[in-house]
């Protein structure tokens, strides 16, 4: 690997490389792992990333050998993978790979598992390092994690690290949340719990750590002196795919805003934090999070819908109530949106709007922090009719890249200002190519390095600022139709027109 | 001209068409007149925004006839005019195009410039509404404006308006200045007298007003806490032409830096007028150019230069000093650049760098707006070598336009920022073409509107700063010399970095 022609421009900002060590995936079938775990495990190794030691062991199941395995791994990295196909780095790394063959209530197939790992510290010399990717259903953790308990896998010696992996979703609100730890807690410290929320590995949100603290354009003007509103949005143009039976019952706010939209507010709102290491991070989003207020009227700064059945992108789409797997009365929204305050200097009189949904106009996630109109004395009011406020948008996908939009004269003999916009990619800034977040959420599992993952604190803290929302949802009718294509409901535009603003048209 | 398509794109933005009224000019049989002037009165009725009642007449030595002028300016405006041509048009036009032939110094040539005015007013409607266009060397303006006096054609009647326009230079220190004001305003008042820097009828120049304050972002930082400096740059890449005998013993400072450059200063830095009338606006330009301080070694933060001979852009060129009509032993320079401080409240501390010169890497005008670097304890010194400081730089010509540089994070696993850059290209943002700055302050003569004219105060008061620095140079050696192409000579190198800083590289 020391001929890899990526390293030489990687090495420049390469911190480190993985120690030996070992991932055991748990859920290796599931579309999560084909998709984007286990390419991102050959992305990293292409990269000169991982350890000669590295190994991946898969746990399922199916009744494959351990050549089968190989081959789904390999099938997966030929289609998935972001970097180029390089014979020796797979030949290095099919030579780690195993596969364990049973149950999640089967002792002897954790025995086995046992067995695999022993044989791989010794022979491939992981030197006891593991870390588990638990890629299953919240509901076979407890299981799960006593066999692993049971079979002695849980306890490394001194010196050697035993992790485990979790995606959300982190409990379904604070009560099944402080559960869902518990049982995990009980055998894991938290140093040792790396909870992905995989936004935090994209680049654009922790581009925004560097756009606020590495300029000096930025920050003085980062506070509600300046700062009219921020929308935080994660628009999706598909609907729930064949997700109806995780998606019934959760809805977008729990799938989405308690995770992923809650810790891009942290990110944008947050106090410099004394450092970049976990502890100083996370102790700063917390602090924000535990500042967030609800809105006093719930029904009239919250907002819930249903996409409705119809035409999008030039096909006839079904409705929420009409697809499969969801029952034709549930009342689960596909959207969601929600005024939030955050009850600290800085922050107020500056609401934060977020919103998520399905079957919206267009796939897109952004913050937009929309600035108050400057002091418009000097200028005549029909000089600046086509003049908007002044916006900084964090483009976090799928365009990457920041937006700043402000007003600039128009040619011509008259004094009028209208907006402009100025425009910067990641796709043509950088000639790096963007890691996939997954490929840095995972190095940074094997270097136990956690300042990308959330905290149980910082999970607990989303789950009370989201609980009551969901409850008064419940108490109060059902969600609103929306047409697919659309921006969401009615009540969804009326949440942000009655403090008279208006959501971007991203 | 009810029918002209461009009007109803313009028409929206604008405020005034110029009333009845005519145009005399002085020395249109010059370059200015023929390139500039001449195309832009042209483009200015195919806008629609000259009355049909317009009149121009050209006054020269030459023993032309009506109809030879005629040709020349529709020659002029054929070749040179940014607007389509439209016969219609010209034929409106051309109906009110005159010609006297005669001396400065010849009575009778001005009676009959008199009779032809008087006749215009009677036939073609100008109502006694006239502008004298002084496009002549300054030493003749004496005896012009004698002669216009003389034949009873400065003043005009009741609610009728004699203006006077004139070129730079306004002198070539702070007494003719005063002297030159003197000839002029014994017989125009100081509000008839309209003084063009064609730099202020720019687009950029004057969006750098709508940037400032039609923007709640800039504002907020502009002041020396988070500005380092400005650098204020105006490079040509050609030589002085066929400007000898004008240029020998002006040199650059007092050639464009005296106006053009710290106009740019003034309007970078001015506080925000109570509006933008020409006595607000022009009071703060004021305020600035009075509060600007000489560096107290003016050896150290002065520079000046003569190009050298060698070769640039693949052609050979000869230095200043062999350039056909320049004295062998000339100390007039080519290449001048100085630090200015304001002391004021919002820029102590910051000082302004200007540089202007000729034969120089690239044509360009441009502010750059420096920050401060942000404090960087968040990342290791390792993180940001590729970090610069951020900049605002407004682009005045060619490319005309703004450039934002900030610092994003580079793609991969490493916390490591690097700067890039944002755009905004007036040329790509407006589909409105940019009229000519001639237009602009052509119209706003006939207009009677002088914001964009520089009072006699602030020629005073831009004499007053160069006064001392170019009593200095002529007391102390020569300029040194600097390649063609380069950006000038090495001492103006050293004079930022023994302020630790360093020219851009525009």
């Amino acid at each position: 690997m020391q001929t890899n022609p990526l390293r030489d421009s990687f090495d420049r900002r390469l911190h480190k490389i993985a120690g030996p060590s070992g991932l055991i995936m748990f859920g290796v079938t599931g579309d999560l792992s084909r998709k984007k775990l286990l390419p991102a495990i050959y992305d990293l190794a292409n990269r000169g990333l991982l350890p000669p030691a590295f190994s991946l062991v898969g746990f399922a199941r199916r009744d494959w050998t351990g050549q089968d395995f190989e081959q789904i791994v390999h099938d997966a990295v030929r289609s998935h993978a972001r970097t180029e196909w390089s014979e020796d780095v797979w030949n290095q790394l099919s030579k780690g790979i195993r596969f364990v063959s049973g149950r999640h209530d089967d002792p002897e197939a954790f025995a086995r598992l046992r067995q695999t790992v022993d044989e791989l510290d010794r022979e491939r010399g992981t030197a006891g390092n593991h870390a588990f990717y638990l890629s299953i259903p919240p509901r076979d953790f407890p299981l799960v994690v006593n066999q692993l308990e049971q079979a002695g896998l849980t306890q490394g010696l001194p010196g050697q690290f035993r992790r485990v992996v979790i995606e959300k979703p982190f409990g379904s609100d604070l009560e099944t949340a402080k559960e869902l730890n518990a049982v995990v807690q009980r055998v894991f410290p938290e140093d040792s719990v790396f909870r992905i929320d995989h936004y935090l590995g994209k680049e654009t949100v922790q581009n925004i750590l560097a756009l606020r603290f590495a300029n000096q354009m930025f920050e003085p003007i980062w506070n509600s002196k300046y700062i009219d509103h921020v929308q935080i949005t994660m628009a999706e143009d598909i609907g729930i795919g064949g997700r109806a039976g995780y998606y019934d019952g959760i809805g977008a706010a729990r799938d989405v805003i308690q995770n992923h939209l809650l810790q891009l507010l942290a990110l944008t709102a947050m106090e410099q934090p004394a450092s970049f290491d976990a502890a100083d991070l996370r102790a700063e989003k917390e602090k924000v999070l535990a500042a967030v207020e609800l809105p006093n009227d719930l029904s009239q700064h919250t907002a819930r819908g249903q996409y409705s059945g119809g035409w999008q992108g030039g096909a006839e789409v079904l409705g929420f109530l009409s697809e499969e797997g969801i029952s034709p009365v549930s009342v689960t929204e596909t959207f969601a949106a929600m005024r939030l305050d955050v009850a600290n200097e800085r922050w107020n009189g500056t609401p934060f709007y977020l919103r998520a949904g399905k079957r919206l106009g267009r796939r897109v996630t952004e913050i937009a922090v929309v600035f108050k109109r400057a002091p418009q004395q000097l200028f005549a009011e029909n000089q600046t009719t086509l003049l908007g406020e002044n916006a900084l948008v964090i483009r976090v996908q799928p365009d990457e890249g920041v937006t700043m939009r402000f007003g600039s004269k128009v040619p011509g003999p008259a004094m009028q200002v209208r907006d402009v916009t100025m425009d910067f990619g990641y796709g043509h800034a950088f000639t790096e190519d963007s890691p996939e977040a997954y490929e840095r959420l995972i190095l940074d599992v094997l270097l136990g390095e956690p300042p990308l993952f959330p905290r149980q604190r910082e999970v607990e803290l989303s789950w009370e600022i989201l609980d009551p929302i969901v409850k008064f949802w419940e108490q109060h009718g059902k969600p609103e139709q929306y047409a697919p294509g659309s921006w969401g409901p009615l009540s969804a535009h009326a949440m942000l027109s009655i403090d008279g603003r208006a959501w971007r048209r991203p």
